[in-house]
């Protein structure tokens, strides 16, 4: 049975696909356009009660939160695709670490940047240019941390592609593209060694065709 | 040897303690006092480049961002203490969902009110009363829906005690303590009830007698 994953065009679905990609899981985008709403209808909301996409159903079992469901698949296809969680406990203990830091660190101001930046003529509001500006300052003091750690470790939790660096993905293709800010990647030697090799991943390749990113 | 937990009185520290009393690890707790800036320490910023707390030390293994602890202990100690991650894959997975639900539903609106409210003062600045009631509104709305799941399970991810559930213990206990807002929880009969069972566990009374929650 196909996986149905309900989603738009936007970050978070892609996390989820991407990870599925990896794991040669075949599925179904069945879509969800909140720009009509769609994520507040009465049968939706028995899926996901916040409103929120991605929501997958796989058989009779439903889940949603991005980030729960790219865990779900990375533990219960273990042995296939592309391990994404490391060999061993510690190792996916890192995993679990800069997963952690993506979702609390990182994604945080370049969310509100998106938002800005690429929505805000959609949503109906003119950008705050300091906003922008003091997110930018943020993301830039992460960025550099993860300078530091790129330049002892080829990805995120160690020298293995995992699901933290797999989590970027889809928020950092907005930043190299339609934000128009890749010198924020490019001015860091390892982050932009990192970058380049994670998003010409055959998976991500594939996703980030999606108009969206265009 | 002892696990170390670098941490302050705060509640991500006491995520990670409840976790570790759960699991029957012994820890002894290194003081970082924020107030005095110890967490900017160049000392302490090599063991977290963010600043953030609590960071553990496990022999030569350190790891840091709570929740990615609470996990690393929970699968490193499955058969010791507490199951906290369900029996199956799939309870695991909602497991997974509920602790993402608490990381990006439910803690932010709740973080601001208890910095607004309790720690204000500390920080020199007057408390937003507009803030501080629209996150009020945005948490009810958040509980509405722990109502509706907390009548179909006995707790979040099932009806077996978890990590989902644990994770909300440090700020709730905030709500319902120093912020005066027990009614939040009281007036919804199934998270009352759900409050009651988790708050009163042995782990957690040991902990939240910690002169903070007083």
């Amino acid at each position: 049975m196909v996986v149905k994953v309900y989603g738009s065009d936007y970050a978070s679905a892609k996390r989820v696909m991407v990870c599925l990609a990896e794991k040669n899981i075949q599925y179904e985008l069945i879509p969800v356009d909140i720009t009509k709403g769609e994520n507040k209808d009465p049968v939706y909301l028995k899926l996901q009660p916040f409103g929120s996409t991605p929501v997958i159903q796989d058989g009779d079992y439903t889940l949603y939160e991005s980030r729960a469901i790219i865990r779900y698949y990375a533990e219960k296809y273990k042995s296939q695709g592309t391990e994404l969680f490391g060999k061993t406990i510690e190792e996916r203990g890192l995993v679990e670490q800069w997963l952690e830091v993506e979702a609390h660190n990182f994604q945080p101001p370049l969310y509100t940047m998106v938002i800005q930046i690429l929505f805000s003529s959609k949503m109906g509001f003119t950008p705050d240019q300091n906003l922008i500006q003091e997110c930018e300052e943020k993301l830039a003091k992460v960025l550099d941390i993860y300078e530091e750690r790129l330049s002892t470790s080829k990805y995120l939790a160690g020298d293995f592609f995992s699901l933290a660096d797999l989590s970027h993905l889809p928020f950092t293709q907005y930043l190299v593209g339609k934000c128009e800010k890749e010198y924020m990647i490019k001015n860091r030697k390892h982050v932009s060694a990192w970058w380049d090799d994670i998003s010409n991943r055959p998976s991500w390749k594939k996703i980030r065709e999606l108009p969206l990113y265009k």
